[in-house]
């Protein structure tokens, strides 16, 4: 089923406890991308960069499935930059550059030929051009799928509530979900949430896991515990592909469905995290997901019934 | 199956954000009786409290079950008293007050009639006053449960190591686990403490469930997403009292059922956190308990196969 991502494609810098990295491939729709293409056989892809990004990178997206026709590269400019360094707890992180570049000036353009998608992502993006996808789609897909971040909530309220009206499922982390809602208890801070227009809330708390909410149920996934976070820039992104990979691929958005997608989306991040940028995501093979699917249901499995 | 509790009896006095109580019936022996009182109908309790502590609370939880030949009560001495105020994210606390008096001088006597103990359940204490309850005893319990905190690794440290090597399970939070092992992954962190003698642990993260380790196996359970967090005072010693208290009666440590059992402690602690100090857990009926244990596996629950 024909899925649309709309997100940034990038360089990132990356600085942990065990390295650094050049500018290195990065950015929102790109490991979207990566981690849905092990669901998909074609994803198609709006998004913008300069004319520095190099060929090797988009042939690393066109052999997974990526179409690039909705890809502007734009001459004479530069690519999105972003450079953060990790504490040591991998869980707090600074920015030390953000250079926008092509961003700022971003128009998304949706081709005519990606309009019937059935499938939305739309990735951590200022909340208007998220809109302005939307407002280009003749018919609303039948699932759409929105990242957000505090920094618009901060600075693009009134634009982050107008998208967020449209909006199948919000993928949020615990600190926005709280700012978003003004409510310290997750539980509370998900039915204003649900208020806001998202029929479904999953509410992601990292190495914690991630919690979905509807208006009726909700369902928690573990994170796997793992040995060692390497590096964890792209693991949201990882989450949300592998959800809408799943999705798209089962063509089934029953709450049930939406569950098995969040354990897809969480085993896909589960790599991510392992090396630098997209390192890991490029090098997973099919036995090594199923195994960790295994991984995520025996670590909940318990038998109640004596 | 016998049961022998060892730890404080207290007066807490408490502030969260939501008010404020005096003096009210605390100490970790007291929650882990009380949550453990569901499981059986007798306990054996090792503590001390002074003059001052009143003949209802001794009626409570004698009426719970709680015998009392070995509860010392000192003359013209008072009760151990804390006193901490919660922040507004209700997962920090300032302790504002701590008054040793009796806890000063405990020595723990175990009465003749509970040294054959087969479950025994060291609750939060000096190392030393748990290692000369083991002393004590002429069997070995079947199961021996440690709780601890991270008072004793700044200040007791050898003590800790030496009672550490003769138990199977030790329960500790996630920053206590790293603290006692120097390693940040709490996998590591495990693998650390296991080597240390501990048969399992238990890695508490409060709203975010909790871990069990042994040499072989990883478990997780969840914390049940609450819409109110009103007191979390003593929700660690609940889900030890009906951890043990389940072990006892069903007379099973295999790692299935110590799997079950951390289930019913999280089920137990989930009230705890509902009203001030002992209250809620005090009015828990069966319907309730069958209630939230069902709400927890529900919690987890997805069919992968398709």
């Amino acid at each position: 089923m024909s899925l649309l991502i709309v997100g940034t494609v990038a360089f990132d810098a990356i600085e942990t406890p065990f390295g650094k990295t050049d500018k290195i491939l990065g950015g929102a729709a790109t490991y979207i991308g990566l981690s849905a293409s092990r669901y998909l056989d074609k994803q198609n892809l709006v998004s913008v960069v300069g004319e520095d990004f190099p060929q090797e990178h988009m042939d690393l997206l066109s052999n997974r499935g990526v179409d690039l026709g909705g890809l502007q590269i734009k001459k004479g400019e530069k690519t999105f930059f972003w450079s953060g360094k990790y504490r040591n707890d991998m869980n707090t992180r600074d920015t030390l550059d953000t250079q926008l570049n092509v961003l700022g000036t971003f128009d998304p353009i949706v081709p005519e030929n990606y309009k019937d998608c059935k499938y939305l992502m739309l990735g951590n993006l200022m909340p208007s051009i998220q809109q302005r996808v939307l407002d280009q789609l003749p018919n609303r897909p039948k699932l759409i799928v929105l990242d957000t971040m505090n920094f618009w909530m901060d600075n693009f309220w009134d634009d982050l509530i107008d998208a967020l009206k449209n909006v199948d499922v919000l993928t949020i982390n615990d600190e926005e979900a709280r700012q978003l809602s003004g409510e310290y208890s997750l539980v509370k801070a998900a039915k204003k949430i649900l208020g806001m227009g998202p029929k479904n809330v999953i509410i992601k708390k990292g190495e914690h896991g991630a919690l979905l909410f509807n208006h009726k149920e909700v369902f928690f996934a573990p994170a796997l515990p793992l040995e060692e976070v390497f590096d964890p820039t792209g693991a949201g992104d990882t989450f949300a592909g592998g959800f809408i990979g799943y999705l798209a691929k089962t063509d089934d958005i029953s709450f049930e469905n939406i569950k098995r997608a969040i354990i897809h989306g969480s085993a896909m991040a589960s790599f991510c995290v392992e090396k630098f940028g997209t390192e890991r995501l490029q090098g997973v093979d099919e036995n090594e997901v199923e195994e960790r699917l295994n991984a995520f249901i025996d670590l909940v499995q318990v038998e109640m019934a004596l």
